[in-house]
C-alpha cells in the first residue's frame, strides 16, 4: 500500500534530504511539495541533483489539497511551522522537523524561542520525536516533534545513563562538534565558504543554545529532577555531521555495559567495542548512530563519544523512522543505506 | 533468486563502494571479501561505515571457494588484476575494475603501462565495460574490463558526438577535474590532506595519462580512423567527483541534439537544457552522468561539460550496472539511489 | 619616509588583504580605512585576525580628509568605485582594485558591464595595472586601475607569446581554475561552504566571463590585430588561488625559451623547468606567479600553466606593487613574503 | 649583524614553516638546511612553495660545519633528536622542535615515550621554551625545548589560572581540536585527503595523548602540588590551528582580569572582550594567541578558549621568538605578520 505524502519547506536541506530518502522507498510517494518563495519552480531548478527524479512542482502550502495525504513532513523555519500546523486538517498526520512542538511547557519554549507559543493546544498534543525512547507514543501519535540534531546526539549519549543512574548528574560536560549545514540553506556571513573553509570556532558558549532546552526537559523527564548539563557547541569545516564528545564521572565499564544493554535490539546504533572511538566519516549520509566509551585516566571520569549525520539521523532520516512507524511501516524502510565514505 | 558474489581487493575504495552499492540490491549476497595483507580483519575493521553489515571476513583469495560463486568482482591494483583473473576459474563471471583488460592490444597496453600482458587469451576475451556504449556484448559478456573513471567521463561526453560526426575530430581538447579518490588509498605524499586541501594542480600534463590509451581505442573504433584528443587531468581538493571541461569544433544546437537522440533512454545519463552545465556536487554518491553544453562566442566552438562520480559511475556504480546485466537483473537495479547533496 | 595611505571599502576581502600587507611595510601608514555601512566599528570587530593592529576606526568616506593621504587604495564595488573617485581630489594619487578602470574604451564598458560609464575622463586617464608589462606608465600615473585577477593570470601566461608571435592566435584557450574569495565577502547561495565544499563547476560558460573584456583590450594592444580567446572559469572548493591551463598552437621549447627571456629579471614570477607545472598550493598567500610549460604529445601544442593567488598576486599584492611603484619605493617593498604551506 | 643558523630536518612542515618566518627576518641568514633522505636536493624540489628564495642545498648532518653556525634549529622526529644533539658540539645554541627535551624527569619521559632518554645530561640543561612563561631563562639558555603544540595551548588557556588560585585544580577538562599538520609530513592512512576530509574524530581519548606528560610537568611546577587535567584531542578537517575548550570551576570575571593581568604586556597574546570566543582562522599562518573567557550558565563555572597556529606559535614560530632571545634580537623580530584570512 503506497502513502501519499506532502513536504512543507521542500528548498531547504532538510526537504532535500528527506527527499533523497524516501526516493528509497518502496511505500511512499511524494504527492505535493511546497516553498513560497519558489513556488512554480520545479525541483530539478532548485536541488539539480534530484534532477533524475520525477517530483511535483514545488507549489504554496495554500495551493496543496490535503485530502489525498495520508502524512505531512514540515521543514519550515521555526515560528512559521507553528502558525502552518494550525492551519492544517486536524486529522492529518504530521512530522514536523522545526523547533516548534519539541518543548512541552509554553513557559520554557518563550524562554528558549523569545516568542509566546502561538498553537499551545498543539504543543501539549505533539510527541517528542526521539524514537528510540518514544518508540510507542511515536507510533500512536498524529503530531510528532522532531528533536534538534545536536539534542539527538547528546540523548543517545545520555539518556540511558541517566536513567540507570550511573553518572554524577551534576557533573555532565557536553563538547560537540557540528557541520555547517546543520544551519540550513542561509546567507550569513559566518556561513560562506571563505569565511569556514579551513578553520574553526565555539558558539553560543556559556549555555545559551536553544537544544539546551530539550536536553532539560528531557533529561529532568528520565531523572525525576532536574539535570543541567554544560553545553558548547563547534563549528567545524565540514558539511555533515555531529560528534559529541561527553565527559562523565561514572564508571567505564558500567557505561558500557548500560549502552549495550540499552541499544541491544536498536537497528540504528552501534556501539563501539569498549575503547574504540567514532568518526563523523562513518556515519556520513545515514541513520546510523555510533557511540563509543572510554575510561579516563582519572579513577572515576569516563568520556562518551556519540556520533550521527546532522541532515539524516539528526533530522531527515529521523522523521522518516517517525513517520514510518506512524504509518504502519518498517521502522527501518528506506533507512538501511550505508554512509558514504569516503 | 538470489546472486552470490566475491569481491576480491574489499579493502580499497572501490571495494568499499561496491559493498555500500550492494548493500542496496534485493537479488545480490557478499558470499567472500578478500584483501591479502588485511586477510583475518573484520571489514568493521578496514571500514567502520560498514560496521552495521554482516560482512564476510576479509580472507586472501586462496581461501575462497569459487563453486558456488555466480559473479566475481576484482577491485585488485593493476597487474595484479590480470595474474589473480588468469588462475580463477575460466567459467567464472568476472567483472575487473583494474586497468588490466581495458586495451584489447596487447602492444598498446605494454605502451601505456610499461610491461607485457600476461594473460593476452583474456585480454581478447574481455569486453569493454562502457554499459551504454556495450551493452548487448556485456550482457552476454564473462570477463567485463570496468573503465577507467576519467576515461568514461570524456567517452560520454565525445563518443555520440564522433559517431555522428558532428565536431572535428582533429580540435578535441579535455580539462578534466577530479577528486583524489580516484587515486586510490594509497600513501603518497601529495595524497595527504595537508598538501591537497585549499590547492589544485593540473598532473600528467601533455598526453601521458594512461586514460588516453582508452580514448584513443574507442574512439578510433567509433570513428573509424585515429582520433587523438588533448588531455590534461587536474586534481582538485575534494573526495569525489569527475569533471570534464571539453572544447570542440561544432554547432552547439547539433551537438545537443546528438546528446538528447544518443542518451534517450538511458536511465543514468541527464542531457541538461542548452546552456546549462553541471557541477560535481550533484552526482555525489550517485551513478548519474549530467551532461551540459554551451556555444562559445566564438562561432563553430562549442564546450561540452560531462561530470560523474568517479567511484560510482566511473567505477563500482558501472561494475554494478555491467554485473546485472550479466546476472539478468534489471540494470539500474541497486543504483537508482539520489546523490548525496550536500 | 613615510606614506599616509587611506583604504575605501576596507570590509571587503581585497581591503583586509590590503592591511595585511601594509602591515609588513617599513614606510607606509594606514590614516584612514572606509566602509560606509560598517562605519563606527573597529576592524577588530569586522576582521578579527586584524585584531593585533593599531588601525582606524571605520567611517564614511565623507568623513575623510584627503588633504594627508598620499596615496588611495579604492577596494569597493564595480559602478561605486567609478563614481566615488570621480569625486575625490583630482590630484590624489589612486589605485583602483574594482573594474571601473580596465577598460579604455567607453563601449567596451558598456558591452560588459551594461551600464555607461559615469567618469569618461578618467577612463581615458587610467594606467591598466599589470605591472610587469606597464611599469614605467604605473610609476608615471596617478590612476591606476587594478585588473582582474584571472585576467592577471590569463595575461601572465599568454602575453609574452602574443608580443612575441610564436603561437597561433586563433587556437588559444584558457581552461581557469579559482577559489571562492575571487567572489568577495557576498552573500549568495552557491558561494555558502555547504554548497560549494567537496564540489566544482563552470560558470561563465561560453565566452560571457567580464575578464574577456581586459583579454580583448590587452591581446589586440599586443598583437596589433584583434585576438579572441576561449576562456571558462571553474569554482573551486579552496578560498584562494588561480590556476589557468592554457592550451596553445606553437613550439613548447620556443615557448619556454620566451617567457624565461620576457622574466629574466622579474622578482615575482617563476618559470618552472620546462615540464614542471606549478600547483596553487606553492603560491598562497604570496605575490608570486608560477609558470610551466609542456608539449603536449600531439606535435606542435603546448599547454602553458600559470598559478597565483587571486587576492594577493591577483588584487591587493598586485596594487601594493603598484603603489611602491608611484610612490617612489621599492617595487618588492612589503611583498616578499613567502607562501603559506601547508 | 647577522646570525648564522641551520635547521636540521627541514624537509618537514616546521622545517619550511621556519625557513618561511627567517625569510622575514632581517638579521638571520640561513647557512645550511639538512635533511638526511634528501640530501642533495633542493628544497625547490621538496617544497616548491619556497622557490623563489635562494636557499642552500639539502645535506646530511654530517656535511654541516657547525664552526659558523650560531644557532642550530632542530625539526627532527621524537628519538632522532636526542641522538643528533648529544653529538653537537657543546657550545652550540640549539632550538629543538622536538618533544625530546620537554620533560626534565627521566622517568616520566619514559613513561610518556616508552624509551629511556639517550641524553640525560642534556635533558636536565635543556629548558622548557614557552616563551611567556620562561623569558629569562631562555634569554640565557644554550638548549631550548620548544614545546608540544597542543601543550602550548592548554598552557596558555591555564598557566595563569592555576598561577593565581582562581579555578578548582581537580576539576579541569580540556577538549581540544587540531588541523592536521601538526602530524607532519607522515605517510599514514588516516592523514589521506580522502580519509580526513568532511569529518572529524576525538583521538588518544582517555589521557594517553604525549602532551599530557608536559601538562603534568608544568602545571605542578606552578601549583607546587600534583594537577591532572583530563584532555580529549579532536582531529579536525583543516591543515593548521588548534583550538582548546577548556571547562574550568572558577569565576568568570576573576579568570578574565587574571588572564589581562597576565598577558598585558606579551606583543603575541590577545585576551578578547569577556564574552567573545575566538576562530582558528583568525590566527592562520601568524604567532598570536586568541583566548576569551565566557561565564557559563551554571553558577562558578567558566569556559575558557584558547587558539593558535599550531605550525607557527605552537612551533616554528615560538621557535623563532626563543632563537631571538638567545641571539639578542627583539623577540617580535621577523613574527609579527598578520594572519592569513580568508
Amino acid at each position: 500500500m503506497t502513502h501519499n505524502v506532502a513536504i512543507l519547506g521542500a528548498s531547504g536541506y532538510t526537504g532535500a534530504e528527506l527527499i533523497r530518502l524516501i526516493a528509497g522507498h518502496p511505500n511512499i510517494e511524494i504527492a505535493a511539495l511546497s516553498a513560497d518563495r519558489k513556488a512554480g519552480q520545479s525541483m530539478a531548478g532548485v536541488f539539480p541533483h534530484l534532477r533524475h527524479m520525477d517530483l511535483p512542482t514545488l507549489v504554496t502550502i495554500g495551493d496543496i489539497d490535503f485530502s489525498g495525504i495520508d502524512l505531512c513532513f514540515c521543514a519550515l523555519p521555526h515560528k512559521t511551522s507553528q502558525e502552518v500546523i494550525a492551519a492544517l486538517p486536524r486529522d492529518l498526520k504530521i512530522v514536523d522537523l522545526s523547533a516548534d512542538f519539541r518543548l512541552s511547557d509554553p513557559a520554557e519554549y518563550q524562554k528558549w524561542y523569545g516568542n509566546p507559543h502561538a498553537a499551545v493546544d498543539l504543543q501539549a498534543e505533539a510527541v517528542y520525536g526521539l524514537t528510540e525512547f518514544y518508540r510507542d507514543d511515536i507510533a500512536a501519535a498524529r503530531l510528532v516533534a522532531g528533536t534538534g540534531c545536536n539534542a539527538a546526539t547528546g540523548q543517545f549519549a545520555l539518556g540511558p545513563l541517566i536513567g540507570a543512574g550511573v553518572i554524577d548528574l551534576d557533573e555532565i560536560i557536553m563538547d560537540l562538534k557540528c557541520g555547517v549545514s546543520g544551519a540550513g540553506r542561509s546567507l550569513k556571513e559566518n556561513l560562506l565558504h571563505a569565511e569556514l573553509s579551513e578553520g574553526y570556532n565555539a558558539y553560543s558558549v556559556g549555555g545559551v543554545h536553544r537544544h539546551l532546552g530539550e536536553f532539560d526537559q528531557e533529561f529532568a523527564k528520565i531523572a525525576g529532577r532536574p539535570v543541567h548539563v554544560q553545553f558548547t557547541p563547534h563549528l567545524i569545516p565540514a558539511n555533515r555531521g555531529i560528534l559529541a564528545t561527553v565527559y562523565v564521572k561514572g564508571d567505564a565499564q558500567v557505561i558500557h555495559d548500560t549502552f549495550t544493554a540499552a541499544y541491544a535490539d536498536e537497528p540504528f546504533i552501534c556501539v563501539l567495542p569498549m575503547g574504540d572511538t567514532p568518526s563523523s566519516h562513518h556515519v556520513r549520509g545515514s541513520n546510523f548512530v555510533h557511540i563509543g566509551v572510554v575510561p579516563d585516566r582519572i579513577a572515576g571520569r569516563t568520556i562518551v563519544v556519540a556520533c550521527l549525520d546532522n541532515l539524516t539521523k539528526g533530522s531527515s532520516g529521523q522523521a522518516l523512522q517517525n513517520a514510518n512507524l506512524m504509518l504502519g511501516e518498517n521502522e527501518t524502510e528506506g533507512l538501511m543505506m550505508a554512509p558514504l565514505f569516503p
